[in-house]
Parts: structure tokens; sequence; C-alpha cells
């Protein structure tokens, strides 16, 4: 968690929300990567997003079965069902999200029957330093 | 939406599950595309997501706000957000998808408190037609 927290603070130094991510396999980083929705004009570039596309990209496999993925933020439905999709084995997440988050808030994505693949989920991992990260960006931008 | 199920035939006879989107604006088609998934080893490369990140790339913006989405399947969870980001002002579907559709099924993404942009949805557009391409494809699949 703490190199998503790494990426996370990149995003924002990008003027990015801060948000960061690992993809990890048999204790080895496959893909990491922070928010790039301004940078890439790309309304999908969260970070979780990005680091799914480029593990499958790495690994050559479009199901990531044995692989675990670190965020720093309660993902959104997008990317919970982008988790599910590539069959992500255990999702650990830090803040939680109750505006727009989709694992423990709003569609809970994950206990929907219309999911098909469900990572075991841990969440509030450092989630005082994940969300004083966003607490920050989006007060100084207030 | 004829050219939305060119792109599911096209995606189809690649081996891919036969879905296609188009976006369009102003009467123009800014981006048209099928499923990819097993070809790009993506698994999030939906038709309707290659489709909305090709128009936020080739519009530069991530919000494309004067833009209509035509998808020949009912969207899941991580098309249904990732169009809602996008800021897209209406969606016409074609096929309902009761196992892993988020619009009229599963989790009803554009319902939720923590959806934050609504299309206006447009459902059942050439239903059959769009519906019979999945059916053959999966007839011929057993």
């Amino acid at each position: 968690m703490s190199i998503a927290i790494e990426e996370a603070r990149a995003a924002g130094a990008r003027g990015e929300v801060p948000v960061g991510c690992v993809v990890v396999r048999d204790g080895t980083i496959v893909a990491r990567a922070g928010n790039r929705t301004i940078a890439d004009h790309d309304p999908t570039a969260h970070a979780e997003l990005i680091a799914i596309r480029a593990a499958a990209s790495t690994l050559g496999s479009e199901r990531l079965t044995d692989c675990d993925l670190y965020v720093t933020l309660e993902p959104c439905a997008m990317c919970a069902a982008a988790m599910s999709f590539a069959r992500i084995r255990r999702l650990y997440f830090g803040a939680a999200d109750a505006k727009g988050g989709a694992v423990e808030h709003g569609v809970c994505f994950f206990a929907a029957p219309t999911c098909h693949h469900r990572p075991e989920v841990y969440g509030g991992i450092n989630e005082s330093e994940c969300g004083e990260l966003l607490k920050s960006f989006f007060q100084a931008r207030r």
C-alpha cells in the first residue's frame, strides 16, 4: 500500500485526484499507476483501470487470477466491475468513499447477483494516510 | 445502431462476444468499436469503454457532454459508470442483459445515489437483431 500511496502523491502533484494503485502477483509488482483522467483526456483513466490494463498486458492474459490489487480509495462501480472481470483475487483499499464508492457504499457491486466473481475485500488499510491525501488535495482546491 | 450492429458482427467474426458501440456528436460518428477483450488481453476492452476512450481522445476532453452512445447490449456496471463519468447525454441500447446488465438489471447504476450524472436512456433499439447476434454466437460455441 505504501507504493500505491506514492502513486497517489504523484497523481496529486500532477493536479489529478490523488489515488494510486498497485497490482501484485507472487510478491512482485506487476503494475502501478495513479489517476490520469485529466492528463490523458480519458474519463476511464482511474488508477485501478490503468493498473489492471497494464497488468493484463504484461501478463498476456485478460484474467489476473492470482493477482491482488491495492488502491488508496474505495473503488467506484467502473473499477469494481473491472476487478471482477479481471478475476482479481484480493482487493485491499485505503479510505472509504461514501460519495462514489461501490464496494461498501452505493451499489455495493460485489454483493450484486450480476457480479460473477468477487475478490476477497479488505478495507481501511492505511486509511488515515490515504484519506488525508484526498482531503488536503480538495481543501487546497477550494 | 446499424453501425453498432456492424461492429458487433465484426467482433463476433474475430471470436469476441458480438457487442458493438458507436459514439455520435452532432450527427457525426466520433468513435466506433467492437469488443476486443480477447484480442487485446484486456478485461476492460468492452465496446463501450473503447469507444468512450477513443471519443475522448479525438475530442481532446474527458467529458463527452454533447455525445450520444449507441450499443447493441445493455451496458454492464463498468461501462455504465464510465458513461456517467464521460457525461454521455443519451444512451441507446439494443438487447437487455439480465445476467450482466447494470442499467435495467442488477445494480441499476444510473438510479444509484452514488451516480452523479445520468444519461437519458432508451432501451430495446433493434432489440431482436442485437439479441439474435449474441444468441447465435453462444449457441455456436456450445
